[in-house]
């Protein structure tokens, strides 16, 4: 096991009706002024923003509001944010919402006390020395930026998404309230709890030896995420289900199944730049790289993907390598099973996008590679991309 | 899933040769008067001390001692440390050791604020209000304290140990280098460890439904434990093993595979009666009690020791009731091959002293019942005892 710091001193407010309490667990952290910030009008139709309004003037505090989050947040709105912030002297920003809210939030948080550009954080990885602190009303299990240190943000000039990390953005508080995503769309629960199961095989995929604790924490996630995840997408306001997915979805990503371990990483980067070109969901974008970078990558540890194989899909027959094997199409699918795309050509790819796509993969990273587990240069981004076709 | 709030601020410091940067930490936390508080002479022997001194020297921060506390601490030390406290206008107590230290500590934390006897938070369940920050350097993996928000104190006069618990007296930092417990004798490895595998127990037996989240969980912490506990019994310089232990150790106790359901409690309260009487290890004490708590109860919900059987202990045959009995005893040959006792009389246990630790045992409770699985009257707590015999 390697050495390692873990803090995660987000206050996780977890149940039924506990939106209710966002005033006072901002007002117990010192906001006076905050900023709700979310997406496209969801929040607003289910009423949901507006309960969170009356907790907050029940509470005694006054907000400033900015809506109109997109998926795959981009920049532009947070340069609004950023602006907002220092003309109303917001102390405290709320996100209301999914991954996008909270990871826009997190760049406004950082920006607005930054006298440069905040994209600096993002492209050159500058240390942050202060946040505005950020709190959290959570609308769907997926990304888990509820209780985590970290944010990507697309800049569309480039079509490029970038991620930063500090302990500094996590939040403060987050209300997890199972009842909230109930009327969501399947489809978007499928994706949401794709992207936990991602969480949990990025971290996976280690070269660290002797690391049972995580590695058993690890596939009990998974394992409840393959119990659990069909029965929120047959039904989304099956609350004892999304409950459990949802605190399986924090768990996932604030890093205590991570932590002592190398993570890879390189799915995520491979599927940001799917999501920055075509749009999709970051969810099922990852549906589709996973399968192509596990048949990529797995004859580096076939110990490593046989005992998935047979602690996560129960498969104990057959070599190393078939267990391996057999693993990558049962989490193949799994995810066709619950409405996920898993081929490029699903969701519309082109292959002749595939060289900017890979030049953009490794573009941004110090070295020339990016993953933990492989180190990936372009030209094997060029082949993974090409796995994920149809006849692969 | 019961509503919950979890909040584990700690921040971990795990590794090799961390214990030089405490000082630093207690820095960070804003100590500029420290009391270190230890047991009786090991951490002086072993050299620990004289780095964390001189991690505290480097970082500027002076210090007062108090050595001399004792497994299953007395209240005795606690008002000698709260009186040392005021008097050296301390503002940050550093425990180190194990659970004892730790326990101590907080209960030195919560008593120099308070106007009272600290034994009031203890009997009458009186909410902290405030406390001295905490930090610790850990020695052994066994009682989680260094992440958790409880404390169990032993009054001596009257034989009882009891217990209190705030968010508060969480602490800031948390050293934890598995190197540290290299030199402690086997038992004491086995003990720590069957106390980690029973704060896991005390999580498991819940009548809360739809839990599979923190089920799985806590069978993979289990798993991890079967797996490495014999390990590091074996050998307590493995380095490796003895990471994964004392990982598990904290997350077995700072709730965060507890959260969302009700737990149980009554063998951590039937045995702590054992380890006031007898001045047993808290960790052998609980290696008595679970099989015998466990003998008594397992017929109130005979599916979740059936799945414990299959999940844990890989037992699938025979019906529910043949494998929940086959987990107990799969329990009680574990710990027994570790070194640990498992019956009332390998620990002197007087069949006469039956009625008095029972009545201690329900005395303290608002209601007249422990236990959260099987509420336990005095009467059933009597019949446990008597289950721990040889001959039962």
């Amino acid at each position: 096991m390697d050495n390692f710091d873990f803090y995660s001193p987000t206050y996780f407010v977890f149940g039924k009706a506990r939106q209710h309490e966002t005033g006072k667990y901002a007002k117990q952290y010192g906001a006076t002024k905050v900023l709700l910030h979310y997406g496209k009008g969801s929040v607003i139709k289910s009423g949901l923003l507006e309960q969170v309004k009356k907790s907050l003037d029940d509470a005694g505090i006054a907000y400033a509001e900015l809506g109109g989050v997109e998926p795959n947040p981009k920049a532009d709105i947070v340069y609004e944010g950023i602006e907002l912030v220092r003309k109303e002297k917001v102390d405290f920003i709320i996100a209301v919402g999914g991954g996008s809210a909270i990871d826009s939030a997190k760049a406004i948080a950082i920006g607005a006390l930054y006298d440069g550009d905040f994209w600096d954080f993002y492209v050159k990885r500058i240390v942050v020395e202060k946040a505005v602190p950020i709190g959290v009303v959570l609308t769907i299990a997926a990304a888990g930026s509820e209780g985590s240190p970290s944010s990507v943000i697309t800049k569309d000039g480039n079509k490029r998404s970038l991620m930063f990390g500090s302990d500094l953005v996590r939040p403060k508080f987050a209300v997890l309230n199972p009842e909230l995503p109930a009327t969501l769309p399947p489809y978007q629960v499928a994706c949401g709890g794709t992207d936990i199961m991602a969480h949990l095989l990025e971290r996976y995929f280690t070269n660290t030896k002797n690391v049972e604790t995580t590695d058993r924490m690890i596939e009990a996630l998974l394992l409840t995420m393959i119990e659990e995840l069909p029965k929120v997408v047959k039904n989304p306001a099956d609350y004892e289900s999304m409950a459990n997915v949802m605190w399986a979805g924090s768990l996932a990503h604030n890093n205590v199944v991570g932590v002592g371990r190398s993570q890879d990483w390189a799915s995520h980067r491979i599927e940001h730049e799917l999501s920055a070109l075509y749009g999709i969901a970051h969810g099922a974008g990852l549906a589709v790289v996973f399968p192509a970078w596990m048949k990529y990558t797995y004859e580096h540890d076939v110990e490593r993907f046989a005992r998935l194989a047979k602690n996560v899909w129960g498969i104990e027959n057959g070599d190393k390598k078939e267990m391996a094997l057999k693993a990558i199409q049962s989490f193949k699918d799994f995810w066709s099973s619950i409405g996920m795309p898993t081929t490029f050509e699903q969701i519309n790819g082109k292959k002749e996008d595939i060289p900017f796509l890979a030049k953009n993969v490794t573009y941004t990273n110090a070295g020339d590679t990016v993953g933990g587990f492989v180190p990936l240069k372009e030209d094997d981004v060029v082949k993974i991309y090409g796995l994920m076709s149809n006849d692969k």
